[in-house]
């Protein structure tokens, strides 16, 4: 392969990964409006200029293109399982009232994922799996095996993750009311507290 | 109008109410199968044995039979305002998770109203306000102004709502793995706590 011919093949993936890319976040926006049930391959190719049949030639199912914007999910918070602090997690709290919009996809996407047969269950199940385990890790980091209040890091762990979700609703329903980044540290406080 | 005309059009009404009832039922299996968006008239039509055109006759539209759904939702927690205690939520925790069939049901569809204007975004938004405020009721009512670790029942409510609604998301996803109602006591052992 000639030096030319190889720039070509390389800027040619690239252009495949950007148009990929393009299409995930058009995925995001429109999941974000109608739910993935809801959402239509037609709505996301019009989005990024491409007939349905192009954007098959990205992602050959609707299904495919859901495992993209789940696999785009987990690189947000992609800092090492070993780095979180419970100080990071009021950050992430603060960041994410900054981006209504993919809080947004993630919360309708959740909340379909219950459904009998959704394609994001697994996901969703093996993913709070992992975020349970992680943040009572986050837990023992600071606090050691027993939180002030004699809870053990596992048994906080749930409740830490349920509040950040359950936040996440009333906040998107009702902005104005709802001071998430505020309401989260609240939390955070009451599990250092001494019992 | 004859007493037995009268007992007629008292036996018609009451089986009037009697298959709306039924109906109502199994739009909400229909909803916990497939969420709100993914429900069709058709289904559930077919699951009470009319046709779709039998069942117009009963909800002409789809929103319509929403609205009878969410106003079905705002009779079980219906125990007077004024009557909610701590202890009370506790024993609603542990009855929810007995009925895994209802509560995901209302998690898909506190899921979905987040999307673009959604019919149940206006309920639910409502919903928390008072919801919000009549746990700030509940935990004035144990604990005056301040709670033991000086919240104000103002500041812990909506934490008290995020834990019960994040908790059923873990607990729909992975009822093994998840002790809801245990997860849900230890968070109000937490909030009982002094800072």
């Amino acid at each position: 392969m000639s030096y030319g011919d190889a720039m070509n093949a390389t800027n040619s993936r690239t252009r495949r990964e950007e148009r990929r890319a393009e299409i995930v976040r058009a995925a995001l926006e429109v999941i974000a409006e109608r739910g993935y049930r809801g959402a239509s391959l037609a709505a996301v190719a019009e989005r990024v200029g491409l007939t349905q049949q192009g954007l098959l030639h990205y992602f050959p199912t609707k299904d495919a293109l859901l495992v993209a914007v789940l696999e785009e999910r987990d690189q947000w918070d992609a800092v090492p399982d070993s780095r979180w602090r419970v100080d990071l997690l009021a950050s992430l709290v603060e960041y994410n009232a900054m981006r209504p919009g993919i809080i947004q996809t993630f919360s309708a996407l959740l909340g379909e994922s219950v459904t009998e047969g959704h394609p994001a269950r697994g996901y969703f199940t093996e993913r709070y799996v992992r975020v349970r385990a992680n943040m009572a890790g986050v837990l023992r980091t600071e606090y050691g095996d027993r939180l002030p209040n004699g809870l053990t890091p596992e048994r906080a762990a749930p409740l830490l993750v349920a509040v950040m979700d359950g936040l996440q609703y009333q906040w998107l329903l009702d902005p104005e009311s709802v001071d998430m980044p505020g309401a989260f540290r609240d939390f955070l406080a009451l599990l250092g507290e001494e019992a």
